[in-house]
């Protein structure tokens, strides 16, 4: 790419591929997700009640993308644990976040240009994973561009993906979201990574690795900090993503008065899902912006955007608002 | 077989076993699959709030057998993705049903004569999943007639067999219901089928296998489209069922009363469960026809048969009867 | 070991490592677990309305560890069903416990004598199958120290980490409640096993395998049948379980006042948590002898122990104190 040529980037992009991932990036990532997990509510009950449980699900956080992807690929889900040097570290830090005297460990951590620099450390895993991921669903499927994507995702944003049965491990259960139906940024962020890679790999794209590696890398740090510095949390991809959903998804949107009257039984009245209609296109816009809101590592965002959440939805919606504005909170794995 | 050359049903029925499923019955069982997922209470909604869950659901129903066969026998559980004609194709047929204008598609689609055929060649392509099981689990467990029968009955009715966890990826939780618990038709027919194909795969059956493939395929499409026509939804073997019922589990139905007096404590007032002891023969012929009614495809049956449903029952369904029926509504993948 | 030869232990020990769990121990083992599955709140009511469900409830007591162990090393989960003898085996005992005419069957076994003989057979077969997770995990991982521990624990104690899943097969869900959450006696003392077994095969442990085998079998067994006769449930270890509680996890419990008021938001409130941090002491405590309490197989325990239970705990417990009381007489699966 001449772009990079021109800029002298190729030998840094090519020293960055060869970075190793062990031990500081590793120890970045063990140490936000840990944190991430802490500031769960109830965490810290259950690091009380049952050190065991917090510690299985801190391994769930730190190494959930591999359990996911190697589940996937009908690989041993437990091949993560025989890598006793990174479950050593993993623990170690865990005990530290969570039990060290004074708390000290996670008030230092939490210290914003030091939690700035950790979480940007654990963005550039985010590429090792992501191409990790889709390298390994590479050698069971040659061809198969969708399964390297889906693997690549999973690895990369697995944490998020299971976090519905992360929580039951803490004896938590909130069947009413997960990651599929309100991305957060880390998962959608992850996916698109996923896809570009999976591209690249499959030759579709005409970039060499370890441009895109770079590219990737330096577009999930920036925006990365930017969000935390900023306390914003615009997904820079909004319009798009609106312009996309209105595009394919919200054409027929009347049509759906009718069809949900004349089928969808029991739950929904009528009326009900014409009110659902008509703030379709809020609910459209809102589910863009307000997943991007409830991401992300914990207290630094909590921002605005919300706003939709007030307005009136339909069904499953309604009934569980609270439940919903909790999980709000809540959904900061990656 | 004598009749089959008396018939001259032969060659008819060895032409019917190199029938190719793709591209035309496959299709048809994508529509019909998508189309039970969109009379769902509730997934018009989530198809307007978040389109990926809603096609992660819907490949759920299309590939669930495939899904839970591979899982149960360590093989990759993504490898439906690997086909990428077959997902396209799934997915093209998704996107028609849920999102066309005036919702044209899915309206046409559900016209009596249109969906009965396509009800029909569905019922086709489940003769040849069963026995994809069948032949897929025989490579692992050359003698293992318990795992062809699991692994045939997996594949055949995927769908309905993880619908717990297909709904979760829709927000939605009902631990009170599954198809163990209360099998519906589809469901019940697979079983019967895996048993049927497992035996003349081990050569229990003196049949040959295109001769069992077509007379299992006719009795499905035959059963299927009497159902859908006159709005019927008896079990053919209803009668049989309850007889081995009675015969094998009714005997002792009066000491249950003791026993779960002793026993069972916290959940079961002992008054509950002399109630459900009396009504114990009312429960199992409604067991048998309930589920029938419970099953299928939609709004086109819906039939009588619920009849027992506000008799006095105990325990667990006292307590959800109203998620019960609900449930019982709603349970129509296969 | 020169005290194995002194007590002339050493022969009777090679003898004992060589015992044949079938047939005897593994009919003791699944009388156990059907038993076990009868006492449950809710299953007799389930094997009335769908003796299906009650039966793959039952193999998933009696199989468990096996299908969670397979699970975790990518091997097939349906192997156990390839074991046609066991299964038919078990299948019967299944029949025989909760379908026997006057349920007799059921009622001998609770006597007293007989029950403590075949908990104590059943407690051997632990020692085989824990060994067999180890031996499993030691195949595909040669070092991995941390997978032998996890699987070898998951063989011998299978039914208890997937009760979650088990119950959602009978239509129950308990979310606030699982064997990490809150360890049974089964599932600590299978923990014990695996760290042994995983150590001695990894020749950390200076002893030979016949002689563990031997010493861990005497263990199990002489325990069981203490805590059978005495109705005592007092897990041996506690105090050291204690001491190390409060050494590592309980150091700086002020601390979590603070740390739970700054960022736990919505769901605890700080006063809440205030009684929490100082019923800490009581909670360590309870959680180790409430445990011990709320295992295992049946009506003989039910014991004293559950004296904390009612003490003011913090945020999740609190809400669910019935479920969790609920809850605890109903773990007693292994």
């Amino acid at each position: 790419m001449d772009l990079f040529v021109f800029l002298n980037l190729n030998e840094l992009s090519l020293a960055m591929s060869k970075l190793s991932m062990y031990p500081l990036f590793d120890m970045a990532h063990y140490t936000v997700s840990v944190m991430a997990l802490k500031e769960q509510p109830g965490a810290v009950e259950v690091a009380q009640r049952s050190p065991f449980a917090c510690w299985f699900s801190s391994m769930l956080y730190c190494f959930g993308g591999a359990v996911l992807s190697s589940l996937m690929l009908a690989e041993p889900p437990v091949a993560p644990l025989s890598n006793d040097r990174n479950v050593l570290m993993a623990s170690l830090i865990w005990y530290l976040v969570f039990y060290s005297p004074q708390d000290m460990v996670y008030r230092c951590a939490t210290i914003l240009p030091i939690r700035v620099v950790l979480s940007g450390m654990k963005e550039v895993t985010r590429t090792w994973k992501v191409l990790g991921g889709v390298a390994q669903a590479r050698k069971h499927y040659q061809e198969g561009l969708l399964v390297m994507i889906a693997v690549g995702w999973a690895k990369g944003a697995g944490g998020g993906l299971i976090s519905n049965f992360e929580q039951l491990v803490r004896g938590i259960w909130r069947p009413e979201t997960n990651e599929l139906l309100k991305m957060s940024y880390p998962t959608k962020v992850t996916l698109m990574g996923a896809v570009l890679f999976s591209l690249q790999q499959s030759q579709y794209l005409p970039l060499q690795k370890h441009h895109l590696m770079f590219v990737y890398t330096v577009f999930l740090v920036v925006n990365k900090a930017r969000m935390m510095l900023s306390g914003s949390s615009s997904w820079p991809f909004s319009p798009v993503e609106g312009a996309v959903y209105r595009a394919l998804f919200a054409a027929q949107s009347t049509d759906w008065t009718s069809a949900a009257k004349a089928k969808a039984p029991v739950r929904t009245p009528a009326s009900d899902t014409c009110a659902a209609a008509k703030t379709d296109v809020n609910a459209a816009s809102d589910s863009q912006n307000g997943s991007a809101v409830s991401d992300t590592d914990g207290n630094v965002l909590r921002a605005p955007g919300a706003s939709g959440e007030g307005s009136p939805k339909s069904g499953l919606r309604n009934k569980d608002q609270t439940g919903d504005q909790e999980a709000g909170s809540n959904k900061k794995t990656d």
